[in-house]
């Protein structure tokens, strides 16, 4: 019977004595002399079999040719282990050896900078922080779609290609079928101008309405010449999007939403949370579970400002003004220094925001909500969605967007409108905030950058 | 207390009595003088709530006000119905009409050709066919991670923005941020010429590689000008890759996904179902019901030829020889006529498939598999890959594809490579299948074909 090693080491005693076969990846070979052991790791689990074999057995000479890296199958008994690092081992029968492993593998049993493990992106899920880093990121997405299935929400996707672009953001790759951009559009694939979306949101929102409740999660795209550790040209984004519903319970589901994920990661990756609690982020565990505790404090924006302009011991780079975009160091002091836990910063003034965000009464200021956490800073923002077919055409007007390209999208708002909103969750940057990883680089497997395309 | 119309209708008794909201959207108002009849939908369900207001009550005027298609909220209590389409309605104690809907709003209470559907693509979903496609690809794909979590594989995201392209199938989308692509590639954003992604395999089988089992789920694109009911320029692709595992596996694996998939959806989707077999398809329910209990013959490809040229009653508008593609005609002549059941046609003659498909000992076919099922042919693909790093060499030099690129691919059977294998599931075409729908730009929310990117 093949068995995952997981399924192994996290069974109970009834296992002892099962005659098995396990498929996997050498990470060491110890020879004893009178015995030898192989650990072996097939990504299931972050700690490895160990297999032991003794010198009596005919494939005991085989542990010669083994190296780190090389691939087996190991068939034999599973006996309690002697040791204290696991539960149960292996006692080896046979040792087939599938694929070995060429004596240049760079993955050999030492350290290795996160900035060489980039070079080797094919092959760096298989060390403990990459490994543990996929097992994060696969639990994650599971437990997204589950907490979102059990609300009956739509799982939908929205286009990649698309001939709008959601904020007016500039910053587009363009899709294209031409050989020579000068050529009329009319002549590319699509007959138009066509670029990779931003945001899966007006499409999103289309669907809400009808729908009810809806989340598209996918890969949305930004051209932007950053060489930041929180920047990638190419990212996941979750975005949820409630029909009947306003800034408040948007702010509830991202709140529950983020808790749900934390209980959730720590309860299904101990071992990868410990791991990185350890080596990665001393004290991860403590600030996950800090904001699991907390109760998010809602601050407006103008009350924000205040506070920064109060806080006489601080200095900042950045000027504070009424009116000014809060800055990374802005938002750290407000989560870090004033309250102490997650903050939704709501009510931001409108010429900070997108043109489809709802006005509040005040005129200056739009129903917005950006929740800040410590260390990390942004880790979602949201809004309640312009609702009124007058308000938003004058919105698209004064911003001089192209009516044509929103005429749909105003539709929404003829055909039974109703309030409605959503948030964006950066899925890298939330895996950042789980794992406590440093560079965005390394929670996706296959990162694309400004100049930064292998693989 | 909100609840969603699923929720009403498939619950027990013991909601009777109970006080409740219901948000949606007004399928039909029927004023009976005396008492009023309203229909609302939320999406959550085929079958919309009926709810009943009498002439006494004070929101009785509003009746006059409604449209179809107007968003309301219904508060009142929840009765056994006496009329025998619903099992409960609403007594209506109150009605808040929360956007009204104007005169031109096209989705009337009449039957709509789908071409005209697709050009108010933002509105299609509230329309019977179009809220059940949306609820069968919600749960196929929640189904889908299902499956695959239930067997440990990870989920993966590989990327959509790539410089390789895994088939040199040509017909790609370029991505670019140069304004003229006649200046150098290095001045692009990425320094390098780069496209959109047609399979995210290669990349799978990096992960696969140290992770065991993966599936990767996302869009894939193709530049094809066609303008057929079975191609989209932007689809989801499902493609699980296994390590340790031969083509035998590979079809075990295939067959156990699609009969899963059958089965799931005919459970937790019964009423979508039922209006497909009734409106889209006659006959879908037994169709699906007789692959569920079939064994997939498997059949080699030499074996096909033989049986087609034997068919002598069989006229066929392409030549049949060894050697030959098989068509669309040839495919459903095997699976509909022959052996009258799914058929994994398997061993193709080496030209015919891409470069990483593994040789099989005559020298002459590869370890390659379709699944074709009667009435839509091909349904999946996949196949074992060379896991030898000296036959990958020669296959990649004999297709005069570039070293370069494959370097890190070659890396993989460099490094403890083993037998893996893996299939392509275009997501829209099972949807298909599984729906009877005949246009591919209707199980899809917002189409991207040749010369169609609205929305």
């Amino acid at each position: 019977m093949r068995l995952k090693i997981k399924k192994i080491l996290k069974s109970d005693d009834s296992i002892i004595g099962k005659k098995i076969k396990v498929y996997g990846w050498v990470k060491s070979v110890r020879d004893q002399k009178n015995f030898a052991f192989i650990e072996i790791n097939d990504g299931s689990s972050f700690s490895s079999l160990q297999g032991v074999i003794e010198n009596s057995n005919e494939d005991f000479r085989k542990i010669l040719e083994i190296s780190t890296g090389a691939s087996l199958c190991l068939s034999g008994e599973v006996v309690k282990s002697p040791g204290k690092n696991q539960t149960y081992e292996m006692k080896i029968e046979h040792i087939e050896i599938i694929g070995n492993c060429s004596e240049d593998f760079p993955l050999q049993k030492k350290r290795h900078s996160f900035e060489f493990l980039r070079t080797i992106s094919h092959l760096r899920h298989r060390t403990n922080t990459g490994g543990a880093i996929n097992r994060v990121r696969n639990s994650l997405i599971f437990n997204t779609h589950k907490f979102f299935h059990a609300k009956d929400f739509f799982y939908i996707q929205t286009p990649i290609i698309t001939s709008s672009d959601t904020e007016g953001a500039g910053d587009l790759f363009r899709v294209t079928t031409l050989k020579d951009l000068k050529k009329p559009e009319i002549e590319d694939f699509f007959k138009k101008k066509t670029f990779l979306t931003v945001s899966g949101q007006l499409n999103a929102e289309a669907l809400a309405m009808g729908l009810s409740d809806v989340y598209t999660f996918g890969p949305t795209f930004r051209a932007e010449n950053s060489h930041t550790s929180r920047h990638l040209a190419e990212f996941w984004m979750l975005e949820p999007e409630m029909a009947f519903c306003d800034l408040k319970g948007d702010i509830e589901l991202a709140q529950d939403y983020i808790k749900s994920m934390i209980k959730a990661i720590l309860k299904e990756n101990d071992e990868d949370m410990q791991f990185f609690d350890q080596f990665i982020e001393k004290g991860l565990l403590e600030r996950l579970n800090h904001v699991l505790d907390s109760n998010f404090e809602i601050l407006t924006y103008t009350k924000a400002i205040d506070t920064l302009l109060k806080a006489k011991n601080q200095k900042f780079e950045f000027p504070v003004f009424w009116g000014c975009d809060l800055q990374s160091e802005h938002e750290r002091f407000l989560t870090e220094q004033h309250v102490k836990r997650p903050v939704v910063v709501i009510d931001y003034p409108k010429d900070l925001k997108a043109f489809y965000m709802k006005d509040n009464d005040d005129g200056k200021t739009v129903a917005a909500m950006d929740i800040l956490v410590p260390k990390i800073g942004e880790i979602t923002g949201g809004s309640q969605r312009e609702d009124s077919y007058e308000k938003l055409l004058k919105k698209i007007k004064d911003k001089n967007l192209d009516l044509d390209i929103y005429k749909w999208y105003l539709d929404l708002r003829r055909y039974g409108s109703a309030p409605h909103s959503g948030f964006g969750v950066g899925f890298e940057r939330l895996l950042q905030f789980i794992t406590g990883i440093e560079n965005i680089r390394e929670v996706i497997a296959f990162p694309r950058a400004a100049g930064t395309c292998d693989f």
